[in-house]
């Protein structure tokens, strides 16, 4: 076993961000100084302006100073089984009189809202259920939520369900403090505006029923914009849940499919934040800490959290997919899920979830077996994953350790392993993984794209700026970067 | 190198707290309901009940059921060298118009004050410097912030500079915000009232400028009853910082003897945290999540912080302490520190720290070297770290796993050792530990304590109730547990 190791700067290197540190009183490079309405995007966001795409690390006349320091913040995490029963207690000490539950129709049958009901019933707390969110919901059933959280006017809100319900239940909260705004106004730039949120929502309580997207922990909410057909979203610090319950009662409702693709979420989530390029590295430092983006590289604390969120799930992810009886697995595959919602949350993603988005988005009819739904769709887990043996491949030139210690976490002996194959033996590690898991499909092509399919979904994959900015070895100049997404959904094709 | 070992139960214990968790829908032997008294103590702690001092853990007619969730919460923490020119900003941010600015005296003429001021100013934030903080604080010292703090009516607190520092700020914010509190209405029960902070207080931004304490992730504060000749203090989640900002250049100010015993203090931190009973046998299990203490035994979220800040204080203490240009150990401690405050704020601490309190507080005239204090003064990093090798000789035998985990991280080889050597293995390597790092006294004889002083000792630490509830092996009998105390202090006297 292997310790995580910290994204520690060579003496050389601190000295010099030392008298960067020293040197810098008002910081003059900083690109901010030079485009007043940077100032105004969402903070915890890098936008990318709009005229020189992927250009904004590139010095100009004067040097771009890189980040020099990182942030924590995740919601308070409560987990137990049996937590759920605490909730109406909860909203009760948090003074809540008439609260919006958000659910799916799926889970509002479920035990974890027979228990809510019973908690906020115990406790005298009024409240409505809203239980149309769907799964991998699309703008459109974001935007119902809305026109029915807008009038209700709850005092908060209490998220039943899985990635889904809980991102649902963080833009009905958003959009219901502010009214008047249009849809877009929040949406992350470019495909949005990148309006701040620069008020506290009404508390939020998360209570996951996947073990997955970790959304009990960030400030992120994802959806599929279909006039775009790209996935996008908002995020901020204020959108973050007050409290994350995650009580691995509430996991065993999870059909076998729905285990797998959720715990290769938490795979992606884990990996990708670990092999993020390290938060000192990033462009521009922000002119003010709010400016700070909640993705903001690896970091010494998002390290400690993705790795060991990278051990538990090649340790007990094929368990609990395997063995519906197994509780241990499903209990300890929920504290990774959130170990690394907290690590991706403070890190970021990068290229498994930025491909995945027009993965999903331009999905040419596949249904993933298991599902029980009407329309064809990838899970989102499903749609991260796929890419993920063509992903490590291509970044493990820049971190050779570091993926070499994630090859050792699936068992493989790096003894004899040489620096250049660091990513090679990483993909393999993945791709003999993900064979292992089952029904898991081995490449783009089982999802029914072809060579035809590429130009679209490397143009969908463009936009995700927030997390393409973290992909090691990606470039950033546009072309070369086309290039570099193409040959990365070519290798994606059959593992 | 040794991976945390998670509190993981055997699949037995696993499926027996499952069936506890389906039973427990109310919960009929929760102590709470016979004594209403009880939901009036301060949420965060577990008080015990006056007339049964220790014996609350003890089933009387229904059996008292043990805990089965942990919570995780911490300020959020931004870390950078140079961060401290921030908080102009983040004030502003905050809304902050009249900051009130705690220090002492010391640390008031350093860089870190400097910075402070200039960046206030720069936000044209009005605020006033309160620098009247003296170390290992009286209660008297306490009540003259207080005094001070009131009438200024601040919208804001910055604290700058040690535990002692930070903790009073903490108080200051408090007592503020209840204008008419006596001061022992807020203070540790059985020492004070333990009345609940029932409402939230004003943003406090903790810049820490030792490496110790990590006061700026708790909600902790602590002092000098000096009536009682007993340190205790005043703990509640909403006393935490909004924010700490880890500056690793402002702990290079430390002298040299404040460097070592800060740092064992965050080596106390993290060994007592890492070795602290699990949260899952501390009783009784809260009626109300409100009532779940922020100290609440070993869980897997403050086990990864606790070993990880352990791991790091053994590379580096001693060269943070010996080379005053290695910049990269200070830094490394300044993280360590704050990792291990996560770690035991959410864990607890118990022995070194429950003896400690009376070790500082009976002083029989010690005065540490390196320290410029005109009255005798043991540091608390010396005075939790003096009994170590003693308290981790007795813990040993409670999980031998975890103390041969923590002699490990000393570097001690422990493929042959028993485990019935556990205990014995880790205070070898603590002596050893303590005599490398140099100028620490080798036992309570040093610092002027001799048999005559064991029972103020032992009647001294009996209160830390708190803290004690975590120390493993420790009797649950109040003569019992006497003995055990007695037999500590004697063993401590020399290492």
């Amino acid at each position: 076993m292997v310790a995580p190791v910290r994204v520690i700067p060579t003496a050389a290197k601190r000295a010099s961000s030392l008298l960067r540190t020293i040197q810098y009183t008002h910081p003059p490079s900083c690109p901010c100084h030079s485009n007043p309405g940077h100032h105004h995007s969402a903070p915890g966001i890098v936008p990318r302006p709009r005229d020189a795409p992927r250009r904004y690390a590139i010095p100009t006349s004067v040097e771009v100073q890189k980040e020099y320091a990182f942030e924590m913040a995740a919601s308070a995490i409560r987990f137990g089984p049996g937590v759920t029963q605490e909730v109406g207690m909860d909203l009760k000490n948090m003074g809540a009189k008439k609260v919006c539950v958000v659910t799916d129709s799926t889970v509002d049958k479920l035990d974890a809202m027979r228990q809510v009901r019973e908690a906020l019933a115990a406790e005298g707390i009024h409240f409505s259920v809203y239980s149309n969110v769907t799964i991998e919901p699309k703008d459109s059933s974001i935007k119902d939520a809305i026109a029915w959280a807008r009038p209700y006017e709850a005092d908060a809100y209490l998220a039943v369900g899985g990635g889904s319900v809980m991102d649902t239940a963080k833009l009905m909260n958003l959009y219901a403090a502010y009214p008047d705004a249009d849809f877009l106004d929040f949406v992350n730039a470019p495909l949005g505006k990148g309006r701040p949120v620069d008020k506290p929502l009404k508390p939020l309580i998360a209570v996951p029923t996947t073990a997955g997207t970790g959304s009990e922990t960030t400030g992120t909410a994802i959806f599929d914009l279909v006039s775009k057909r790209a996935k996008t979203g908002v995020a901020h610090r204020n959108m973050k849940p007050t409290l994350g319950i995650c009580d691995p009662l509430n996991t065993r409702t999870m059909p076998a499919a729905v285990k797998a693709s959720s715990g290769l979420d938490v795979l992606c989530h884990s990996l990708e934040s670990w092999t993020a390029i390290p938060y000192n590295e990033r462009t521009p430092r922000p002119a003010n800490p709010i400016m700070r983006p909640a993705y903001q590289g690896a970091n010494p604390i998002s390290d400690i959290f993705s790795f060991h969120a990278l051990r538990s799930t090649v340790k007990y992810l094929p368990r609990a997919v395997k063995d519906p009886d197994d509780f241990e697995a499903q209990s300890e595959m929920l504290f990774a899920a959130t170990m690394a919602g907290v690590g991706f949350g403070n890190a970021g993603v990068h290229l498994c979830h930025g491909m995945s988005y027009p993965i999903s988005g331009q999905n040419p009819g596949y249904k993933h077996e298991g599902y029980e739904v009407s329309v064809p769709i990838i899970p989102h887990g499903v749609s991260v994953a796929v890419s993920a043996p063509a992903v490590f491949r291509f970044t493990g030139a820049s971190n050779p350790e570091r993926h070499l210690q994630a090859a050792e976490a699936f068992g493989v002996d790096i003894s004899n392993v040489k620096r250049e194959s660091a990513g090679e033996v990483l993909a393999e590690a993945l791709t003999k993984f993900l064979a292992d898991l089952g029904d898991q499909p081995k490449g783009l092509k089982e999802l029914g794209f072809g060579p035809e399919h590429i130009d679209a979904l490397v143009e969908g994959t463009i936009p995700q700026a927030r997390v393409l900015m973290f992909a090691p070895g990606l470039s950033k100049e546009l072309e070369a970067e086309r290039d570099q997404l193409r040959r990365l959904f070519e290798d994606a094709m059959t593992h």
